[in-house]
């Protein structure tokens, strides 16, 4: 095994977030599911955007967030995922690039428009998503470089990869290179509703071994397992996952591996403002610290800390530099 | 003079902005003035935009955002502007609309895209400008609804729109028609190299009172009479204006009219985010107030009050209700 050429690359939809504030009784009106993202089409897209009120366009998606933050933390981080070449896919690369990522997938010249998640933030700070895949659901295994997975210490893949057919190719595709290479394979759960369309799948990665390190909330753990018992979901986890981080929000994050389930305290925040972002940015932390050779439970407090800071404004990417902020809090490198 | 249709209609460059936060240095570098707005082309914006770091994009436009602030402290409000049909121009339509404002400009359906002003924030919370016009270079006089505006009780334009030649055409329109329906015409100087191009018709403008009310701040005065010296420039302005309103930052505004010159003070902010919009929202509120009837004072501290909100956060738009903000501050209509 080489010494990596990149500490962690990210494949994911390519998303560019479209934020607006609202209240309650508009997620119930639009027949929302608060706090889960939903996938819909460019006609429900358009009646969404209609009845929202302004929004704002940030630069989002699940593993894009993620890569984003390990940047900022001071790791060499890569992106893959599919923009078309339109003005919100000029957004997304232009941003995912101006904060240090290598970002090299082609952007699609034909087909739907770069995929926008429009997110609802209600006042409690929970968030809301309607997800219009668009040219994310163009991401083929032709997109995967094999070379650059095989130079990745950690490739991170979101289990949203799994909504659109191609992009689960691609997914399959980094990870047996990756392994190939000795490298580590990680993957979040992203959303309890997506673990819903794909249990036995994502079941078959942790059980095969084609993931070494899984991310969910306990949301996405209950529904993998399909139980409403924490302690059961965790069972049987610690059968089928080499390692896991489950994150509790405000209760902080387990820590799971065969031998010990370690609990590690959440960072407090002063208040939530948005949490789209949270658990992504959660995993640029920890996989950070693991890159760097710490232990679990400083990983874990970075994976916290890089949470808390995006938790605390509008917005999944970070506002200022993580490195800075953890080493203001002890977590330097 | 019948019962106006709508309270305020704005006219100006429809941009969205693409917003960064930077260091000083930068600025250097881009040889960028500080505080102020320059005119770039398609080649420039591009070099600038790979020079920034990730951004956000909100929609702007300075007599969009008046226009705006002005819907959000409850009155009826339009807006006319020219975005091109791209997906930054449905950002711009969107966002107008969904704050309550009648915008009814078809887009342009060729030519140039959407325009767009690439602002870097300092630390220090003040922002430099750099607009591509893009499509609002192509509002013509055809865009003015006759009945629109002499339904109007104010017609609202910005100095920028002096910049492209067939939007100032289109502003010559519309003062001639709101004057003939015997309703008010108020003009802001937009930005002191805006006025070092257009002097000489910015001062025609108030002397032949094509326009009632002017706003503009101590940079711009001072440019407009080509003085170092605000006392020299007021005395001046007193024989050109009708009234004007001249803010100067955290030293609040004055209001000068013929009879009078009253110093109001400025709604202290606890940290100023981003400069971006406090004259546009100065000018919602004063605006505001007087189509309410209220007096210079009042209408003045109304325009602190919403300068006050925008600037303590990223972007021009307010992020709140002004009307709710307006009436916890006995300000209410």
């Amino acid at each position: 095994m080489s010494a990596p050429a990149t500490d962690i690359i990210g494949i994911g939809n390519a998303i560019v977030d479209v934020i607006a504030r609202t209240e309650d009784d508009f997620l119930v009106k639009q027949g929302m599911h608060k706090g889960s993202m939903r996938l819909i089409d460019e006609t429900r897209a358009a009646a969404i955007y209609a009845a929202m009120g302004p929004a704002v366009e940030i630069s989002g998606g699940s593993a894009a967030n993620t890569i984003v933050g390990a940047a900022s933390l001071g790791v060499r981080a890569g992106f893959v995922g599919k923009v078309k070449h339109d003005q919100l896919g000029r957004v997304f690369a232009h941003d995912i690039r101006a904060a240090g990522v290598q970002f090299a997938t082609p952007p699609a010249g034909a087909g739907p428009s770069t995929g926008r998640s429009y997110i609802l933030v209600t006042p409690d700070g929970e968030r809301t998503m309607n997800t219009y895949l668009g040219a994310a659901q163009d991401l083929h295994p032709s997109d995967i470089d094999a070379d650059a997975i095989a130079g990745a210490a950690i490739t991170y893949l979101e289990g949203y990869l799994w909504d659109p057919p191609h992009a689960k190719q691609a997914f399959v595709k980094a990870a047996k290179i990756a392994h190939a290479a000795e490298r580590c394979v990680a993957l979040t759960l992203s959303d309890a509703f997506c673990v819903e369309r794909h249990r036995a799948e994502f079941l078959d990665l942790m059980r095969s071994a084609m993931v070494d390190l899984m991310f969910a909330n306990e949301h996405e753990l209950k529904s993998l397992y399909e139980t409403a018992d924490l302690n059961s979901a965790l069972a049987a986890l610690r059968q089928d996952a080499r390692l896991a981080v489950i994150t509790r929000s405000e209760k902080g994050s387990l820590v799971v591996s065969r031998e010990a389930t370690e609990a590690v305290p959440a960072v407090p925040v002063e208040r939530v403002v948005d949490a789209t972002g949270a658990g992504d940015l959660f995993a640029a932390g920890f996989l950070v610290g693991l890159a760097r050779g710490a232990d679990y439970r400083d990983s874990a407090r970075l994976g916290s800390l890089a949470a808390a800071e995006v938790i605390s404004h509008l917005g999944a990417r970070p506002q200022c530099s993580l490195a800075t902020l953890a080493q203001e809090n002890g977590l330097g490198s």
